[in-house]
């Protein structure tokens, strides 16, 4: 693990270096991509099937061999062993009533000469939820982005999920069940993102597709904005764990585990004040990295992205924060509370020595779709808010126009736009 | 304009050709600006001005020459007659009130076992505006977009806009003045959109870059998503006017011209019960066409896009409304309250025969940035929301760590993550 202090001549540009992801497309990728999207476009479940064929080693005939029912769904749930599904029901009511404080209401109110006006909101139609598939199903997944479009009244939540070699995953498709999903399609990569955007004969057209994917995903999603909505297009996880030696070294070493076993491209760094605590931490990762069973990408991962960052003090460390704006961010200081305010960008602030980040990935009730690669600057949670949109509510009165219509006409004719001055005008007689 | 009735037996039809529309994305120009942005990443402040002069038809020697200062803006606003100053003002102070209504504030609560939940709202730091220039130079945009900014809270509101052959326009530059702007670039395209998302020697990297823009544009901003937020890929604006021939027909012709007036791929529909009506209105457009400056454009926009549907009644209106999803709807009827929470998906309804959109796109408070080519679907109003994000906030307690431990636990035993598991039940001891 690279060993940095905010004290060495090079800081900034260590700090550079330790976020520069390359992001850039990749041109062959989006040529497949393109490809995939402007066939399945033009011949429906016959390209669909194809692909799916040929990249998920399936045998479907026909769709309906790669389409779920919601009984289907009810069946996989009721297989499940009695703890499992009992963990999968009190995650999805902790993750809905959290969702439900993020509800908007339409809102309207009068002005001074008596026009209304307001802002509407209304719930999606129908939408479409990607889910990764192969070495990386995840139930969880599953539940954090059907669960905000169940509470924003979507009243559609199409999901796709690839099952490689026909292989039916019982815990994703039980959450499935638990998080009120209409229907599964077992499809993946850029074919099931442009099935949901364009729509094929047995797949209706969504409005918005939300999900995490691998690159052919990502470049499929980046190509059908516009068509439909998208989320964002995730990079690798990371996690920035701040400490003030407060936590026992044992459990930040684990936290910084839980982000570096995802995969080996997934970053895990640890800001301290404290150089003694940072080698207990590091000795502690040295004992428990035997008992893991993904050592193989944990160590890679921390050899090719991970860092311990010695600082002053914490002031500091929430200035690199964000500097850095990490998907997840845990304050394992003594008073979080005093340095939450101080974060201004990050996907999730994990506070005190209790919650680790991987209570916030399954449970706690916060969506862990979470913005990566410093998009946290400008991109927030998954929520209920991407499955609202609004309309703008104008209702102008007899008195209203006359005003309204005096600053319109002149800002009109100033743009050249006679019709929009003459349309204001016309009501002020 | 072509004749639609909801009676034709391929009625359907009719109406899926009306709202085609060739989004697909151009290779070639997906080509020069893949190379633009790059170039710009690579050389920055020369890269810029390069394309600038090439495109623009300047002479910069440097970033200064291209560079506008707040004082800059102040003298351009000080050099407007007193009639557009104080328009500009009252228009401003109208959208700033409006949007104060969608500020939203942070939120926490304590579940049972005294873990802390919530959600913490920051505003983006720095956001990049684009202002489109030459023939379709709007001050109404600049306020648009950098009101909203300005009302989040954004600290730094950069605004490019391209002035071809070095001429500047006081009232777009009087009106970044009025709306807070804090520095101003005159360049446009793609090499001002890369500009702001990579950063160069002269301008800081933005956040988030909003406002429309021609193809080169918007590609542009379809590339960069991801290494700054973009708020969408703007495409033909567009008007439904519902009317159930209680609006003067000389009002609704107006405002049919007024969405034409834009450019020849804009679209104006008239959806009327009454076929009267109907001829009323086509009536008061033949007489009216002959005195608007830009009737070319408004004839070609109509014969190419334009429509008249005839409907049975007003509920069906609604229906192709929803399907439609137009960026603007009015809703020119008696009893517009009754029939707005009808409305599923629309960017703006204007309600009432008082309510020409003209009055919405300058000053009426709400926002005309709005969603076009069917997306109201699933996007919004540019709004004071695209310039505040979340961060969740979790603060699990002693027994929360126990209770969420336990589901934890078996949910990342179930997809195989050791680690986080781990870090569940270390504290649950």
């Amino acid at each position: 693990m690279k060993y940095i202090s905010s004290q060495d001549t090079d800081f900034k540009a260590q700090l550079t270096a330790l976020q520069a992801f390359e992001t850039a497309q990749d041109p062959q990728v989006d040529a497949a991509v393109a490809a995939i999207c402007a066939d399945v476009q033009k011949r429906g479940d016959a390209a669909v099937i194809e692909y799916t064929n040929r990249f998920d080693h399936t045998q479907a005939q026909s769709m309906a061999d790669l389409t779920l029912s919601q009984a289907d769904l009810a069946a996989a749930f009721a297989r499940l062993p009695a703890d499992v599904q009992s963990a999968l029901q009190t995650a999805a009511k902790r993750i809905e009533s959290y969702h439900q404080h993020q509800k908007q209401q339409s809102w309207q109110y009068e002005d001074e000469n008596g026009t209304l006006l307001g802002q509407q909101i209304s719930a999606l139609d129908r939408v479409g939820i990607y889910v990764p598939g192969g070495k990386a199903a995840y139930p969880s997944s599953v539940m954090m982005n059907a669960m905000p479009a169940h509470v924003a009244g979507v009243k559609e939540i199409i999901m796709v999920v690839p099952m490689p070699n026909g292989e039916r995953n019982d815990i994703v498709l039980g959450a499935a069940y638990v998080a009120g999903v209409t229907q599964v399609f077992t499809i993946g990569g850029a074919q099931a993102v442009a099935a949901l955007a364009y729509g094929t004969e047995s797949i209706v057209q969504v409005d918005k597709i939300t999900g995490p994917g691998n690159a052919y995903v990502a470049a499929a999603k980046r190509r059908v904005f516009g068509v439909v909505g998208i989320d964002m297009v995730a990079g690798p996880s990371e996690i920035l764990v701040i400490a003030d030696g407060t936590t026992p070294a044992k459990w930040v070493a684990m936290d910084l585990f839980s982000q570096s076993e995802h995969d080996e491209i997934a970053q895990a760094i640890l800001i301290t004040t404290d150089a003694n605590y940072a080698s207990e931490v590091e000795a502690q990762m040295q004992t428990l990295m035997k008992e893991m069973p993904r050592k193989a990408i944990i160590e890679a991962s921390l050899a090719n992205r991970g860092a311990i960052i010695q600082v002053q003090n914490l002031d500091e460390a929430c200035e690199i924060a964000n500097y850095l704006a990490p998907e997840h961010l845990e304050l394992s200081v003594a008073n979080p509370q005093e340095w939450a305010p101080k974060i201004r960008h990050a996907g999730a602030i994990f506070m005190g020595q209790y919650t680790s980040e991987s209570l916030g990935d399954y449970c706690a009730g916060p969506n862990h779709v979470l913005p990566t690669s410093r998009t946290a600057r400008f991109a927030s949670p998954l929520g209920v808010y991407d499955f609202q949109k609004r309309s703008s509510l104008i209702q102008v009165s007899a008195e209203g126009a006359k005003q309204l219509g005096q600053i319109a006409s002149i800002l009109a004719h100033g743009e050249g736009l006679t019709a929009h001055a003459c349309a204001a005008e016309l009501r002020m007689e």
